[in-house]
């Protein structure tokens, strides 16, 4: 196997035997390559049948395989990068995505343009964790988010992002709600004297989500939302690549590849595709919350995130899901502080108001930095 | 419950109880609308939280809810209503999506401009079941497939199709494929004296896919293949609305949603979803095939892409993998006629060449007319 030719991609095989795991890696070789019989393949595309690597028994009925794919397969097309992949051997039922040669998605992907270091950069927060408040509901008026985006500031939050389902509705258009919410993040950061980004949501059809990304960025958003799952996900990346402000990425609709036995590994979907895809932050659904992730996977998905991935910089884990004043020592004790902590719902219970209930949970972060 | 104010959604919910039932049905209609506790919601968005309305026992640990939701959370963004269907409950390991209000469907999305009756006045064959043959492997040159394009036509075929991983490599680029392909089956026509239409693949980047699918109008291709759950479901919604040449929706990437126990039902999937995201055919994986499916799971599909759901048209069930000249007989009987047939792989192991392959295998179909 020639290496400058080849990337490989690691499948979680179930398989009764040796000789059966051995049988599966082979189809999923040819299913995500030539999908034809090999010996009907015409002599010139020979050196495009996918090869398997090193076979792995892991435990009881489950092995790694290694398959290793010609270039040429993809050759620069990063939407049939996902094709080969997981296209058709997404709808085996006893393979799994596991692992990506980091270096191969180095070399076609280009990452976050901000990652980490540079969302604390644009932060000016150096070391502890990061706060994101959430606008929300749907149905809200632009002045009432706003209102809610003055509030969140006012109290010091590090990053306000929209409500996933806020799009273009009448209740408050696009263009009305980030108008104004920029503009009272504004005025607020004029009170509390720091720093706050707002990123709002432009997830829509994925042949207009250039535009509303690009409508964001002359209406002053320090960054966008986006859940590429329901653009695809190279609209990420080319929203990615314009470097212009950083994307965080929603999990809406990517739960099915995740949560099920057959599906993507949660740290590969989240630390590494999202990832190279090129979002700066990856929001994951949290252990604590209504999700399903234990918090080793929660884990394991925050060191992938952070994982060095030369060229492609570290985006900033993103935990979402019963996250509060009680739970936030605990979480930041066993996340570590390179993690950004979406607050929804126990925010707006506070009885104090959002700016008391912003400001709390930010000396919550400071006190354990 | 106001129902030109709302539609509804049918979710399968595991349950321990029918208060367990009860909560996560309500869970279900806070999290997919206003997704904050419903006594934090500003008045004006009240009506925006989601109602849970028949909540039936199924059996074991299984219910059905039925959420109604305010039309206004989606207010004509078809992503969005993506998101309001299947976003943050796609990671609920407890929920999966059964079922879709079909006069809403109808409301919002176009559906597919031909169809199954389009699909036969295009071929000329009105009654019997139709042959699609599969353009490959990607590594052939233009030459070579534009030679078995050729050969595929000669013997009659209905349908010739793009392998889903054909896209725009160096081998065969889109635009010499596609001129060198429309050219070889159109004088094969002459030859055979009866219709065949070419359907290139136009799967790429979402930003770009309606570019391509231009140039393959252009080009003069008799349809196109999209991988929906690749380009984002929305492309194919803007393809098809275009209403220029048919649009078959290959299943790659679909594969989570489908197999797993937690996902989206395969006849809803298949039958509403992609079909009335404008698929005039819709590829499923067979049963007899490489994939999981079982029989009465295909046939439900084939029942849902042709059911009533005016004004969106019927599309046509277009079954892929294990499909030969020994199991067609078999599966017309069990199919019935409103099908297509895709031939992959066993077409291009027959000894005697690829027209004759085809045409044994048209004479299979009108057999059984």
């Amino acid at each position: 196997m020639n290496r400058r030719q080849n990337f490989w991609v690691r499948y979680r095989v179930t398989a009764t035997s040796q000789r059966d795991a051995e049988t599966k890696a082979m189809q999923i070789s040819i299913e995500q390559s030539v999908e034809m019989p090999p010996k009907t393949v015409p002599r010139e595309a020979a050196s495009n049948i996918g090869q398997v690597g090193k076979l792995r028994f892991i435990k009881d009925n489950e092995w790694h395989a290694d398959i290793h794919f010609n270039k040429q397969l993809v050759d620069g097309d990063l939407t049939q990068f996902l094709n080969v992949l997981f296209g058709n051997s997404s709808l085996q039922p006893w393979c799994s995505l596991v692992d990506i040669d980091t270096d191969y998605l180095g070399s076609i992907l280009n990452g976050p343009a901000f990652g980490i270091h540079g969302i604390r950069e644009l932060t000016q927060v150096k070391k502890r964790a990061l706060s994101c408040a959430v606008l929300k509901p749907v149905g809200a008026s632009p002045v009432q988010l706003a209102e809610m985006a003055f509030q969140f500031a006012s109290g010091g939050v590090d990053l306000i992002k929209d409500d996933h389902g806020l799009t273009n509705q009448h209740s408050a258009d696009f263009e009305t709600r980030v108008k104004k919410c920029v503009n009272a993040v504004r005025k607020a950061e004029q009170k509390s004297g720091k720093r706050t980004l707002y990123f709002p949501n432009i997830t829509t059809s994925p042949t207009r989500v250039m535009q509303r990304f690009e409508r964001a960025v002359d209406l002053g958003a320090d960054g966008v939302l986006i859940s590429p799952m329901l653009t695809g996900l190279e609209s990420l990346h080319d929203i990615a690549k314009s470097e212009t402000i950083p994307v965080m990425a929603h999990p809406a609709f990517s739960g099915s590849f995740v949560i099920n036995e057959c599906g993507i590994a949660p740290p590969v979907y989240y630390g590494k595709l999202i990832r190279a895809f090129g979002a700066d932050s990856v929001i994951y659904p949290n252990a604590t919350g209504r999700f399903s992730f234990n918090p080793e996977v929660c884990k394991q998905i925050n060191r992938t995130c952070r994982s060095k991935m030369d060229p492609i910089k570290p985006a900033f884990p993103t935990a979402g899901g019963g996250i509060d004043l009680n739970t936030i020592a605990d979480l930041v004790k066993s996340y570590g502080n390179d993690i950004i902590f979406l607050i929804g719902g126990s925010l707006y219970q506070y009885s104090a108001g959002l700016a008391s209930a912003a400001k709390e949970f930010q000396q919550a972060l400071t006190d354990y930095e």
